[in-house]
């Protein structure tokens, strides 16, 4: 059994928490100084159900650094290699930061609110700090803060028709990545809340950016009760769906020991861009050394090493690994050493029991090409 | 019973994790992205061992940000308001970090290890992205980085006893709050660790600066076969301990949302210094409205709501809360509004039966002036 977690105040409670408590969380982890659920029945029938369903899930975690002022596009753009210079208003965007050395210090949706109004919707490390630190050596003409936003998301293939229940059909306008203030109707009055269209699951739905928490409570509560027939339940992003889908996690994938040349997000730095990003240069000049790619393995390996070798030499190390009930195998994501793996795919991984062979890929899983079929 | 903590990459190991399990850890927290133990036996179990025996604390989440180069002291001394134009090598220094508009980042221990090199062992907040803006922003010549140091504290009226026999009388001659290197023998060599006497308790003793895992585990064994008299147990930061003592928690007590001067940590900050500090100019200005006091309440009362009140108002806030066997009352650090409290100190807090009467003082308490004697 996992040890408790000590909760106290460093690790922030959010809007919702009594009602994940009442819903029957099983276990938290800590994201960024605050509770999120990792899992409410088992990790295994949290991911059936997300996947035939919907769920609600409390990402308050998913703290928002909001920066405005004139010069709020040149702080966001410093931060970023990805060309945000034709970016709309009512986006969002996939954003690889980087230091001046191009590894990753987060991993953020950037929202586009306006014209000098950008929210960064963060993974676990401390942006505000990073953008305050960039904004006040620079003497940027930007405000940069934290604001009182507690992220839900709605997630599964009956997203959709739950939150259209909930905030009208209007929301079935909302494209994948955009984003529109929608009024929630509560007890005193109306909220107007942002929602868009996105999500930490590849199964659908949206996310509401509740900035009231009485309402939120509301609306959690409404969630629920006009989506009983739909068997709407609380959840929480999935280890197993989010390996499955390639999302890829800070802290656990990449970090500040990786570029996101090696985590493999090339499509979101644009190399030849003509934008002032501190990253840039180092990520022009980068010769990768290692590579994020995915790993099948047997689903009786019992791993009992999270190095991947060949031959007896050490060529990359487990970074996240789960089993998938769909395809009856388990998953990883592994940082591989280019140097000495070349351009091998066959691996050796030390189990409890000797060693098992598993098999490298690119990210995400293309499970056809790999020979897999859905055995449930 | 508190939930699980999911474990993963991201929530790090430290070198002495599996001897942390192998002694019994019954509760974790994460700090700074990294398991912290909160828990063995029981708060007062623990809490009696470590005031009357010595324990050895995994203590690696303290991270270290090494701040290296030309600039180092510039930097160090721009993002502290505490006068460090005359700190000698050798020294440590409690530190309130401050952002600009004088609000609280993080209260490291800053040790200065020679004039180009300074390390800032961290509370749960992630400085190295604020040094990493602030540098990158200014062009300050200067390397920023966390290295791989896991710091292990040995605590308690035996510490001295336990560490001279494992490092040698040199032991008996670090002061408080200095640092020097010792010389650690291991099977393969010999390893250079800085010790400090130092500690988040005031039950006396070190912190080693571990910067080989091999070698800190051999360490970590040496510490318990060599203290097996003196009844050496695992331990870690005690809630109960660090109320009597009046240490201060970053995110529990303060953190954004206050300055230094409404924590109560006027005595590390020089407003008249002649030093360039970003957080000077606003300290200097403040007027401030809030105050980190202590609270002693009833043991009886099961507190119900965290917000402290005088004929229904509301005058404050408890931030964190713990049951003192030594005292038998519950001794609380509360954040109270100045303007409605004004000078009473008799303040009402909600229970579950009803209304219990709680007494204000100033950080530390001062037992005694309490009229508070030690019943166990």
């Amino acid at each position: 059994m996992n040890p408790q977690l000590s909760i106290s105040r460093r690790t922030r409670s959010t809007p919702f928490t009594s009602r994940v408590a009442a819903a029957g969380v099983k276990a938290y982890t800590v994201y960024n100084h605050m509770l999120l659920a990792t899992m409410f029945e088992s990790y295994e029938a949290d991911y059936w159900h997300l996947c035939e369903h919907v769920q609600v899930w409390d990402v308050s975690c998913e703290r928002q650094v909001a920066i405005e002022g004139p010069d709020a596009y040149r702080l966001v753009q410093l931060m970023t290699p990805r060309n945000l210079s034709k970016a709309k208003v009512g986006r969002c965007f996939y954003l690889p930061l980087c230091d001046v050395d191009g590894n990753m210090v987060n991993d953020p949706i950037a929202i586009k609110l306006s014209e000098e109004q950008w929210w960064l919707s963060i993974a676990d490390s401390d942006v505000v700090l990073w953008a305050k630190g960039l904004a006040t050596g620079m003497g940027l003409d930007v405000k940069v803060y934290e604001p009182d936003i507690w992220p839900l998301a709605v997630q599964g293939p009956k997203a959709e028709q739950l939150m259209s229940r909930v905030f009208g059909e209007q929301v079935k306008d909302i494209r994948f990545f955009q984003i529109q203030p929608l009024t929630y109707q509560t007890a005193t009055g109306s909220v107007s809340m942002q929602v868009a269209r996105s999500g930490w699951s590849k199964q659908g739905g949206f996310e509401i950016y509740v900035n009231d928490a009485q309402a939120g409570q509301q609306l959690w509560d409404e969630l629920f009760s006009k989506g009983a027939d739909l068997q709407v339940r609380a959840g929480c992003p999935n280890l197993i769906e989010r390996l499955e889908s390639g999302l890829l996690s800070l802290g656990n994938d990449m970090g500040y020991d990786t570029s996101p040349l090696e985590a493999g997000l090339e499509q979101y730095i644009d190399l030849d861009a003509d934008i002032d990003s501190l990253s840039l240069p180092a990520l022009r000049a980068q010769q990768p050394t290692k590579r994020l790619m995915g790993l099948v393995i047997d689903s009786q390996a019992s791993i009992s090493d999270n190095v991947l070798t060949i031959a007896g030499e050490t060529v990359g190390e487990i970074r996240s690994l789960g089993y998938s009930p769909r395809y009856g195998v388990q998953l990883a994501f592994v940082l591989c050493y280019l140097a000495p793996l070349g351009n091998k795919l066959a691996v050796d991984v030390q189990t409890s029991d000797g060693t098992h062979q598993g098999k490298l890929c690119n990210l995400p899983f293309d499970f056809a090409a790999l020979g897999l079929k859905a055995i449930k």
